[in-house]
């Protein structure tokens, strides 16, 4: 048999088509279909945006209000599941939300009876994709607020999904302009290519499992250290500087300690992530001492990077201003990460759906290079 | 960036080097490590084999006793879980079975503070791998019991891996011919080659998550029916044929309606299923009138599908002699598939562990065909 020996890691190994959306590392450029994500971050709501993923072309006003009210509709959490929810959130430390939503959404697959990919027509899989997805912030917020001892907040079908993400985050009204950023930094946030968590969902769809078997294992993909994206790192690395002093001299010791700077460097981004300079422009709209101090230690960490790799500059990626924007709007760090699933997930039910269309498993092979078989 | 296409699926792409095993499809031939895996299965008991994967040579007496034991204690569920097991096992239908395991597995993972592959060394692997696996045996019979109406029965010590596995599903001690049955089929399906289940770990494992990440989302694509690999399905195909009274005839309608035939044909092998030799041997050594039925069918329905297809000859696999073996030891239809989960575990475990130390993350591409961004 004809075999391919593909590099370490699959690098630009391209696996499947695809017409969900790219990501242009030499330009610094990515889009969802046709249209600039960094373009609908500014100028669309989450809800279009989603129903872009969902249908494949922006809504009209008419298509949006119905969008809206039926997506609003699915953020409950079935009744049956609400003693396992408690339970799931009383286990481990802080780090575990994902886990949890790991959890509660493996339980939700049989609880809501949803059939397997194989089985299903193309409105069914839009259908509990769309579900999955508008659960993920009613399991991620209720597991929060249980471990922080307080009561679960009822999802309000009246409030857009930023808006209401933050509800029920704090049980109380963000202002407007929060909203409005934690909104841009979901839309900038639903895809970005082949990552290792998309990449997951779509193996698992390409076996004809259910929506919930693919999403649980994106998850736990996207729990990986590795996989990059937790925002809560590079804040954590900014508070190191501050109580350091000198930014400049704290990112030479992190090179000649051969230590990773969290919130620098992306695997595809050649130039600046343009996520980044999105969030640096809303993080400024915000304002304050953080923000002041993210960009000047920006500036310095680029150019210590810039000095010691001078063929391959880096530059802030998109979990730098990430956190530094949800540090300014009231998200409590622990939930940084999750409420970078909260959009994620989207883009995963997106990639799971064109993935169950091929009806193709994925199934390569490895080498063996142990000794030889007696 | 020079991209490199690879065929849909991934077909015969080599996409990681392992000294785990090998499948030879073209010689219907496979192996762990250095062994025949057929052989392995007629000469050595499962903590043999499983030992063989989780320290890459077999064990001698001194270190079995001790594996024995340490695999024996890591068998109990923590407390704390009781109540989401008893939640999960109420979920959803008997094809849930796997789902409640993922459930379960997913909220182990923090209940017992699993770290990240990442921050682990190889022992903390080694020992996180072992207990999930100690652990899947006692959750699934606790799922099938409660479901049945039933108390789940605590795990014995005393007994190995197959009796034990028979003893917390039916609360019986079963006869020895039964357990040693069951244990060839465990230990000959405990690894098989880059599947999606298998392939799914390794992506997941390549993040640096945890082991219970990367189990959660093994289970996820073993639960796709395109996955193969379900016995309870060929013996539904049995029953069907006996109802219908002539196999050839039945076969050349699902061939006319272009009906998949479950339990025939397989994606590697060209040749005879390894698998399906050894375990017709050991139904025939079971005996009774199933066996005797299968055997018959086998005979006309590879006949059916010689002619059909004489280019690609297509010959019983895996799952359809599994059912046969399973049904004369009495485990429940339901509990098929779940038993092929108790070893293939063991074989994500190794894969996990063995992806972990590569330290690289897998990371495809899509190519974009959708239209052009405005």
């Amino acid at each position: 048999m004809n075999q391919l020996i593909a590099p370490e890691g699959l690098a630009n190994v391209v696996v499947a088509d695809t017409e969900i959306g790219d990501v242009r590392g030499d330009e610094g450029f990515y889009h969802y279909r046709e249209h600039s994500a960094i373009d609908l971050a500014r100028t669309r709501s989450f809800e279009e945006v989603w129903y872009l993923f969902v249908h494949g072309a922006l809504p009209d006003a008419h298509q949006l209000t119905q969008f809206r009210n039926t997506t609003a509709q699915l953020r409950p959490l079935p009744d049956e599941l609400a003693g396992l929810l408690r339970a799931s959130a009383l286990l481990g430390d802080g780090r575990d939300t994902l886990a949890g939503l790991r959890t509660v959404l493996s339980a939700a697959g049989p609880a809501l009876g949803v059939a397997p990919l194989w089985e299903s027509d193309a409105d069914s899989i839009r259908h509990d994709s769309m579900r999955a997805a508008a659960m993920t912030p009613t399991i991620l917020a209720a597991l929060h607020r249980i471990r922080s001892g307080e009561d679960p907040v009822e999802p309000d079908p009246e409030l857009p999904v930023a808006a209401n993400w933050l509800y029920q985050l704090t049980g109380r009204r963000a202002p407007d302009e929060h909203v409005r950023a934690v909104e841009q930094y979901l839309i900038a946030t639903i895809d970005h290519g082949f990552n290792a968590s998309t990449f997951t969902a779509r193996v698992i769809a390409s076996t004809g499992a259910d929506v919930h078997a693919a999403v649980c294992g994106a998850l736990g993909a996207f729990s990986g250290p590795l996989h990059g994206g937790a925002p809560d790192r590079a804040l954590d690395s900014l508070d190191e500087i501050a109580r350091h002093g000198d930014a400049t001299a704290w990112a030479r010791e992190q090179i000649a300690d051969r230590r990773r700077i969290m919130g620098f460097g992306h695997a595809v981004y050649r130039t600046v992530d343009p996520r980044s300079e999105l969030l640096r422009e809303i993080a400024l709209g915000l304002g304050g001492p953080t923000v002041e101090r993210a960009v000047e230690v920006e500036r310095q960490v680029v150019d210590v990077l810039r000095e010691a790799h001078p063929d391959q500059p880096r530059y802030a990626n998109v979990e730098f201003y990430a956190g530094v924007v949800m540090d300014a709007c009231g998200v409590p760090r622990s939930m940084f990460t999750p409420t970078f699933a909260v959009s994620r997930v989207v883009g995963w039910c997106a990639n799971i759906a064109e993935q169950a269309r091929s009806r193709k498993i994925i199934r390569p092979r490895a080498r063996y290079v142990g000794p030889a078989p007696r």
